[in-house]
């Protein structure tokens, strides 16, 4: 379903390819590997029944989550949400993903009295962000229900045994769902943590699962060497290897700006280790071309560009008005739809940015809809975890992420350390 | 009034840095350099009574531009605007700045019934996304307030003497402002490009530019090698030479996002040509540790990170409730401030990536307001155009733009391409 194309010269080892991905298949968090194939489907039922019951009841829904916690279901939502068949009268907002007074106040000004529930997001449930952010909001929720009817609204999705939330959950009776243990954070969109959010989003779950299946034997039904992700991932290897020490992912579609936050927090944390991996940057176009676009022109000659393109233009669409004056000279577009120049401005930049001697990989997903993002969230989760193997790293581990932490533990006085 | 500090040895050349201020005094597109001191008195006037018409008959003011036309303003209007003291009952919305029809409808959805005022903001009048979007909103303008209603809720920023919108200004009479002919875009947010919408924001543009100007006297007054705009450039300057390709904008308050957008036009464009230039790329705290931070800690060694730093927590904070169960074991934070569990994640995040190998540098202006950020953007501008120097670059040209408008032309069938 998703296709790549480049002019970069990729030479793919089919025998190195195949086990790279027998070792991801078999790997202790490799449960995303066939997870489009493998949801259980009774937590999929009760996904959807917790949804209807946060749409009937609930103006906004609280997302409590970090990074992995986080970013995949803000990016399908920021990308799908507005759109005409999946616009849903509750409203996702997010929390405990930052420790600024401002947007805590934010939220509170936006929540006012409305009504509302509580997702909160944690494996361990002892993350600072999140475990802050939840006694606040855990707070007003028993202040404007009660205890009982605090309880009610509260959803939890955290390990499926263990932990300070887990424990919580059980002993409140909260609704409960489970962070998968061979899934880790920013492989896990297609889990709960994911779907419930998704699904109160008005956002159509099952397609999503649909597309990221398809992309699935798209992938391991046919030839390998031929795959989309597989040539994704060898040109960002060679390009790593011949000191392309930045990536810069773009889109013309300012609704996939979240999209490209997920993206660099799956190939950031997954790649950067071992002073290894590109450096995954972003931008949103034409904006952008107007801001970073002599540097991507003219700058310095490590980077490459990757193309996030969409086949099909959206169904809303706009046609330039003509105008008998003509002052701004604009009646040679008269008529022309939006999609259409925006396009032919992707088409032009392409060719721009080759001809000023950056690299420039296109990936094309059909259309702005649930089951083409699920194919693209497969497609990079894919891609990216053969593309930290062929570079020599372990891609589904952290280990960095420690160090902040431990040092603010110890600033802060917190017990242990 | 801003700080600068690094670990990072630094020698600042007096001769050197005396040579290039010269220079940039003296640049044709060096109008920005003494505009805090030299700004037009009785066009400011105007640009006051003009926010006061907008505020006391729209509910919406629509700006409308691209690149320097844009992300100046939005920068301090995202970071001010939602401040208790600047708060004000027209928003702000901006308009071609994409070619998106999802963008534009989603600014239709907006806009909906609600009375409204335009800045169109060009100082060609030309330019693709902007003329556009004028072309559409002009029309939805004469259609809800007839011809001559419209006429009066246009505000025009642009050319002082010629060009498309200059003319069409003139012959609608609509109230005009001047994009001054030796500021360039990315340096124009203290011109009526920026004030216009800021001052209807809310914003106290005269604070703003006496921050400004406080930090061009800072700089000025004293010793010329101490200063901490110049300090900031020699740093980088050394990090760009030592094979440093990437620096990293972090900030740890999310309303400063835009900031970090405008920031990295400013020091992409300006450097970002003839091979050279430090890429600019962006961090917002702590969310983003827990996605880039991996890749800061331990991902490749050729990036160094700039802190961007408020001395003064802002004056709406909360304190972490106390818990009896204590299950999320956060009690060692109850009655703790956010903003003081935010400074601590701050200092602990130096430390670490210090300790990971990374170059970081401190900035720091005073606090959250419209005099401190002020003080901030001039800072970054006189730095960038020392920085650029420094590399043998024109910090105010950016002749790659136009790479990808020429192909878009000939592919739209401009006339003339």
């Amino acid at each position: 379903m998703i296709q790549f194309n480049t002019e970069q010269p990729v030479a793919v080892s089919l025998a190195a390819t195949q086990e790279i991905i027998s070792q991801i298949r078999a790997d202790a968090m490799g449960g995303w590997f066939e997870l489009p194939e493998t949801y259980n489907k009774e937590e999929l039922a009760s996904i959807k029944s917790a949804a209807a019951k946060i749409q009937s009841d609930s103006k906004f829904l609280v997302c409590i989550g970090i990074g992995g916690s986080y970013l995949g279901h803000r990016a399908l939502i920021e990308a799908l949400g507005s759109l005409p068949e999946t616009e849903a009268k509750t409203k996702i907002l997010y929390a405990g993903n930052s420790l600024s007074p401002l947007a805590f106040d934010k939220l509170l000004k936006t929540l006012g009295d409305a009504d509302f529930s509580i997702n909160v997001i944690s494996k361990s449930g002892t993350t600072t962000e999140p475990a802050v952010a939840f006694r606040f909001l855990k707070e007003k929720l028993i202040q404007k229900y009660g205890s009982d009817g605090a309880r009610a609204r509260i959803y939890a999705t955290t390990d499926a045994n263990r932990g300070a939330l887990h424990d919580e959950a059980l002993q409140e009776k909260y609704t409960r769902f489970v962070v998968p243990d061979n899934i880790g954070g920013r492989y896990s969109v297609f889990s709960a943590v994911g779907l419930l959010p998704l699904a109160v989003a008005g956002i159509d779950i099952d397609n999503l699962l649909a597309g990221a299946a398809a992309e699935y034997h798209d992938t391991f039904d046919h030839q390998l060497a031929n795959a989309a992700a597989i040539k994704y991932a060898a040109t960002r290897a060679e390009l790593a290897a011949s000191r392309h020490d930045v990536e810069i992912l773009a889109t013309f579609e300012p609704q996939l700006q979240y999209f490209e936050e997920w993206w660099k927090q799956l190939f950031g944390e997954s790649e950067g280790k071992q002073n290894q991996g590109i450096f995954p940057a972003s931008v949103v176009y034409t904006t952008d071309l107007h801001s970073l676009g002599q540097y991507l022109q003219e700058g310095r000659r490590n980077i490459f560009e990757t193309m996030l393109e969409l086949e099909q233009a959206p169904a809303t669409d706009f046609a330039v008005p003509s105008d008998s004056q003509n002052l701004d000279g604009l009646n040679y577009l008269a008529g022309k739809n939006l999609s259409f120049i925006n396009q032919n401005a992707l088409d032009a930049t392409i060719v721009a940015h080759r001809s000023g001697g950056i690299p420039v990989l296109e990936i094309k997903a059909p259309d702005l809809s649930a089951r083409s993002l699920g194919a693209l969230v497969y497609f990079f989760e894919l891609s990216c975890a053969i593309s930290a193997k062929l570079q020599g790293v372990n891609p589904f581990d952290q280990p960095g992420v420690e160090a902040y932490k431990t040092n603010m533990f110890m600033r802060l006085g917190k017990p242990g350390f």
